[in-house]
């Protein structure tokens, strides 16, 4: 397909490597031309515009936040002006309910389509077409945008037709990852002052009842008390945990342990921490215990 | 061996009857004597009081709170007046580290030993010899003890040689799971009143990054609003989390996480619902956002 | 002085009054004509569009929140556009730092005044000439308003000259009245559920430690259990809430007894009580409690 | 009357000496026997045991907490067996609400009487005889300890005939002062941060709604970032707020706000505050929001 990608970051480029590979035609646009350059070399057309990377029949973007995506979207000479009726904008960033529900409109008025399709995954599983996709939208629509998909994650959920149901589920589990990342902080804090090994206790723990994936990546992270120079930052976590609780202040649905989680999150913003691992949670309860 | 077994509730009943299979031979105490007379039939040997019960090598407990294991060790013709010297205590409730640090000293003057050795599972896993042991104990002492682990669980994990380290572990982990369900509680209670199919949502959970048994068993739980009858009731949850944060106080760790979830378990129980399985964390959390 | 007034809701009708009696010459203008020309019948010229009453030297705005005080100023012939150079905008409405602050600028870019001036006080005291206005701005622009806060409000403290300041401290009052809400919500939960009378207790902390007026405003309507019916709101107060952490989040300042507050006022909201009185805080507490 | 005070602490010492002053004859006990010894060259007598200032028709303690005063009545020699029948042991400590019952119930079948009542003030207002004394137990006991309130208070407040109900307001009055010192620390956080001038901030406060003596007291303290060398520490603090969370967790009442500033007194003790007056809430508020 002939598709258009905008923001080639961390999880955006090897995203858009994943469609070349799969023999896609992309035209990408990223802000800092000279991410675009790198992948120039491996085939892509570099648009020198956020409108010239709009001209095919499918428009990705994957950005880092609601203004970011605005930008591109509603900016002048923007995607909304410059995609042809029956184009699809395939939004698979991190954004609001509220940014998708608008986007869904917008792009209806306009003859568009809208899917959202935000993903599960670091960019390792990035790189390793592992990703997992949650996605909404029409049906139809989500049929043409399947093979995508397909050259970009493991598995795609499609969730309903609604696209900001997809938004919704994403910052949800942002959520629960987090909450999980404070509940092992609050843990080990307690384990370790007691003199527990800590790496004994994260083996019970990832042997019985919590063997999942969200404790074994981020378990040895705490336990070692490691800081990952490639994470997913503490200001984006608080991102998506505003996002989550702006999206459950709009339906009345307290949510205490995400009030919880987004104060300590910006603990540790006010600490510096901004750009530290989110598991800097756990850093955050030991430092608090006074470890 | 020969060993004495006291409390025969949902966990303890399966649990004799195991190391009965495994070919030890048991005598057993129940305040409740009905209890006991029906595993008569299968071939244990029920004693009239405590301290019949305390004549073996070993005697296990396994009640259901600090008061109950207190009656029977500090009371008249208790266990540590009765048990005789080299004997060893297992404790496999789940009790405070102020006790099992009292139990470890007490046992220790009279001569006696004294193993912590709680366990993570529910009645089905204590029927089919699958639980999990949490051991710890001075190095010999648990050797002795390994057959008996062995005839119970399905792996035992040793901690260090202070007892009380594995009844840490043991409530922390108790943390860990109720601090899930709250969680879940709340992102089923955003989804749901978003109007997302909780299924469908759930099938992405434990398909993703939650597929862990935690999720896995709990997850339909939420998702269905069942009240199971045989659960972990609220009221023993709010035991548990109040004894993980008696042992976080004592080390000055704060844990913010147990604290809300103690604060929804005392919500539970003032609304009638102390004998509800503690996936009633998640009921709490929709009738809180109006569901 | 020629002073617009623009919102004569509980609060601004009896402000806009006392101006009249001071002798100012007023137009007002309401969204809602009917309250306006209950004015009318007083003195005060009634304005069909927001711009006609923009014409003279003082424009006071008094509305229910953000999206209200942006319809007026930077919509269609809006206050920006109408008045003119050297003319003072003095919002007194409860609105954001955010909004205060970009009031500020663009106020300024069309060369003319802002000053922020929200008030303490309900109704009754609106009515009194009793309000508490906090005032932010430059100071020869505060100079010409003074005689106007003096007309409305029984004391004006300034706080700075940059104007959102003023409204930083209307919402970190707003906190600590709805933190004294919730803690003494607990407080005669607790008390209530042993049996102690609640007046008895009510009498004993506004006779020692606690006779402010925060406390006997309201310790008598949660020991009545009381629902005053021209309080202010549960949603008002959600949206205070909501706008103290933005600016805290804004600045990097974790506010968890505020978090707290705005998921109990969330609460309100999810079971129908939007419209009663923010005291209701302590009859969510009575009713966690069971009570 | 003939009265026997145990507990010559900070507090102990000044309200024995205003007895002594309204002509009552003393016989003190203090386990540091200097302490006792000051008083002694003001006349009081000093006895060597417990028992020894037992020997009146009144008993007050003045201890620090629960273990302190069971040692005092329920050891060997203790005041239990050493007070003569009707003999009234009045108990002044802040205590927990379980203790009390259970001294009502032990000094009942002994034949003696038992009055709680604790107060409030620091030792200032002690030395002033200016403490708010919350006092219950039965009519005719309460009339004969009249004349000993009247010379340590300003004012006596009878709650109840069941004593544990004074204890129960008075852990009830430290959450509430606790709940202001944090909440106060989050506004100071903020204001200051966001670069307001912390003492006009702190003058609007007691100028308008917040005239309480806890917010003038305090307020000051917070808005200087003082230390207060002779204050209430935060050890005790976490004590008090510990009882009055056992006392809620008893009768089922959820209390957030308290298990939140239970949380941070832990903090603070585990970041080596522990000695530090209790307004460090305020302290800890600002370090987490980096200033």
């Amino acid at each position: 397909m002939d598709v258009g990608f905008i923001g080639l970051g961390h999880m955006g480029a090897p995203m858009a490597r994943n469609l070349l590979k799969a023999g896609h035609h992309l035209t990408v646009y990223n802000r800092t031309r000279s991410k675009a350059e790198t992948l120039a070399r491996e085939g892509v057309q570099v648009a020198d515009r956020v409108a010239d990377a709009c001209q095919g029949e499918i428009l990705i973007t994957m950005l880092a936040d609601d203004p970011a995506v605005e930008g591109v979207v509603f900016g002048d000479c923007g995607a909304l002006s410059a995609l042809r009726r029956d184009a699809i904008h395939i939004s698979m960033s991190t954004i609001s309910v509220a940014l998708s529900d608008h986007l869904t409109e917008a792009h209806g008025k306009a003859g568009q389509g809208y899917i959202a399709a935000p993903v599960f995954g670091r960019p390792e599983a990035a790189a390793a077409a592992k990703l997992f996709i949650i996605a909404a939208g029409a049906d139809a629509m989500l049929k043409r945008c399947h093979p995508l998909f397909d050259a970009m994650g493991q598995e795609t959920f499609v969730i309903s037709i609604r696209p900001s149901e997809a938004n919704l589920v994403k910052l949800s589990g942002n959520f629960l990852i987090a909450s999980v990342l404070e509940s092992l902080g609050e843990a080990f804090a307690l384990v370790r002052k007691s003199g527990i090994d800590p790496h004994r206790y994260l083996n019970i723990l990832t042997s019985t009842l919590f063997s999942a994936p969200v404790y074994r990546t981020y378990g040895p992270i705490i336990a070692d008390e490691k800081k990952p120079a490639d994470g997913f930052k503490m200001s984006l976590g608080l991102k998506d945990i505003r996002l989550a609780l702006a999206a459950a202040d709009a339906l009345a649905v307290p949510m205490p342990v995400a009030s919880l989680v987004r104060d300590h999150f910006i603990e540790g913003v006010a600490q510096g921490e901004s750009d530290a691992d989110w598991s800097g949670l756990a850093r955050l309860a030991a430092r608090r215990a006074g470890l």
